[in-house]
């Protein structure tokens, strides 16, 4: 299946997830290709990025933005090129990064939309260039605040963030310790991405490779994990380190709390006898006004091969659901995008 | 039981407590007259600091400071006057702010000392002016920038930090919040120090009462306490709330932990997706070079009547653990003081 020039695809949210996500969650309908009135144009999607956080949108719990409402489409940040347009400043051609969600086509009025021109790669907007090497760079050096000589540890190392946030952390001379799921990423993080270790989380002794591999202690553990990553974070943190804390990939999928003992005063008394900074963030609205300082540094550290980064790219729209369990279960391999329709 | 002029008493550490304290803890020894070198003083205590830091102290378990040995003297800070000197920049006389601990004497090299000169209650050295208060400065300030029209929440109310934080918050134009316990404690933190309410920790509804005070949700929790108040505190929390760190009353005498479910993950998720800040600190270590400031700034507040304090003073070395006991059960009413020696 691909996209067809009369008629629209969307994937819409058919049941709410009990646990991890399935197939029966997920839902592809199909509709008549929308029509811009003045003012609007027709933008068709490129590429869909599929990031962790969607997850949290599929619950109806209580979290920082809304849920997907049941029957409406998925929604997601993309690259699309304007197909018509009724817009005094938008063209016929030009690519603009949105957030039309999992679907061929959307209206806009240009409501939020950047235009991407000069990008070697357009996908990179979904991925080192937007949101996820955003998140990691602010994180990273304003709540993380890494000094030259210090040990940074990042979860989920070949991932979208982690890489980022470990590759700015060596660009400001910080030992950096990544952790992966498997062999073949650890391997990745340290010869391509030039981490100083990567620890496989699967291995039976984790925690104490992690403790070699942190001999003078951990100063930075930018979070983005959670669950056993962090268990074995805890008692590693040096006094005065700092804790910035993006997701918890690891509970997303949880159904309740885990047994106890209730260890909720392990962490307050860790925060407070070493003095610990932990902060949430959410990175548009804590540090939306600092988008354009990000992209022009990034930029140029891409462009002098500072930053390297690694997509795993899926082809077709009716294969993000699966592709989206995968993300959560770790198989991607590199910034997970959909390749939804022909550039 | 009094000072003597010819011997030295102290209270030692005799063992170390399983829970809460008893007297069995301590034992109180008496020894020769200490004798000053050349370069040296002899200081005698007439006010000992009790602080629940102390707690922690006691106990062996890794922290942030050496646990006092087994047989030393209890550490605290005191303001002692200088009875002779052999030291060129002290003379008899003088009112000095220091750390002699426990006991009716001790020698001193200068080295930490600080000179006490017109200050109307020299006591005050060790609250409004001392460590308290300035845990309540820099917390609320430095770490829970307080907005005025935002709410501010802090337990142990008419407590040595608590009081202070709260006139703080005041001064800044925030709607504040105490907890403490009782009907008494209550009435003063509202009547004699201006908060807009104060609730009752030992009330059934406790929890439903702070939720009520707290119509617009919380935005800096300064957290001194602990157990069922920070509980209760979480829900209500603000995105973008601060929560400064600096004490756990509530959790120092517990001898493990609380049965489950394991709720780590549920301070995680309210940090992440509230994107809340909360940071321990401890205050000289990490403001140590901003005293100065506290001080100035603090002596203009109290000359100007706009912060108020209170003081429950118990008389004579030897009842020392006994208070201290009380203070961790919460029976003292204001700043702990031990009166060990007449003025």
């Amino acid at each position: 299946m691909s996209q067809s020039p009369s008629m629209n695809r969307s994937i819409v949210l058919q049941s709410r997830p009990h646990g991890a996500p399935t197939d029966a969650n997920f839902s592809l309908q199909e509709s008549a290709m929308p029509v811009p009135q003045d003012g609007q144009m027709l933008l068709r999607t490129l590429y869909l990025s599929l990031d962790p956080y969607m997850r949290g949108r599929m619950s109806d719990a209580a979290s920082y933005a809304a849920p997907v409402a049941l029957g409406a489409t998925m929604i997601g940040a993309t690259v699309a090129r304007v197909e018509t347009s009724r817009h005094p400043d938008f063209s016929v051609g030009e690519l603009v990064l949105g957030f039309n969600g999992w679907q061929d086509y959307a209206l806009s009025d240009g409501t939020g939309l950047r235009k991407l021109a000069g990008l070697a790669h357009p996908s990179s907007a979904l991925g080192v260039l937007g949101m996820p090497g955003f998140t990691a760079y602010m994180g990273l050096l304003d709540i993380g605040q890494p000094q030259a000589g210090e040990t940074v540890v990042v979860a989920a190392a070949s991932g979208a963030v982690g890489s980022v946030v470990g590759q700015i952390a060596k660009l400001k001379g910080c030992r950096v310790v990544g952790v992966a799921g498997g062999a073949e990423k650890c391997r990745y993080v340290v010869e391509e991405l030039g981490f100083d270790a990567c620890i496989d989380h699967r291995s039976p002794d984790f925690a104490a490779q992690l403790g070699a591999a942190c001999a003078k202690g951990i100063d930075v553990y930018f979070e983005n994990v959670g669950g056993a990553v962090f268990d074995a974070v805890l008692p590693l943190l040096n006094a005065r380190a700092r804790v910035p804390l993006c997701g918890m990939i690891a509970d997303y999928n949880a159904t309740g709390l885990p047994a106890g003992p209730d260890r909720l005063r392990v962490l307050t008394r860790a925060l407070l006898t070493k003095r610990i900074k932990m902060q949430g963030f959410i990175i548009f609205d804590d540090y939306g006004d600092r988008y354009g300082e990000f992209f022009a540094q990034m930029s140029q550290w891409l462009s002098a091969g500072k930053i390297k980064f690694r997509e795993d790219i899926v082809d077709g729209l009716e294969n993000a659901p699966q592709a989206f369990i995968g993300l959560l279960e770790g198989k991607n391999f590199g910034k997970l995008v959909i390749r939804v329709g022909a550039d």
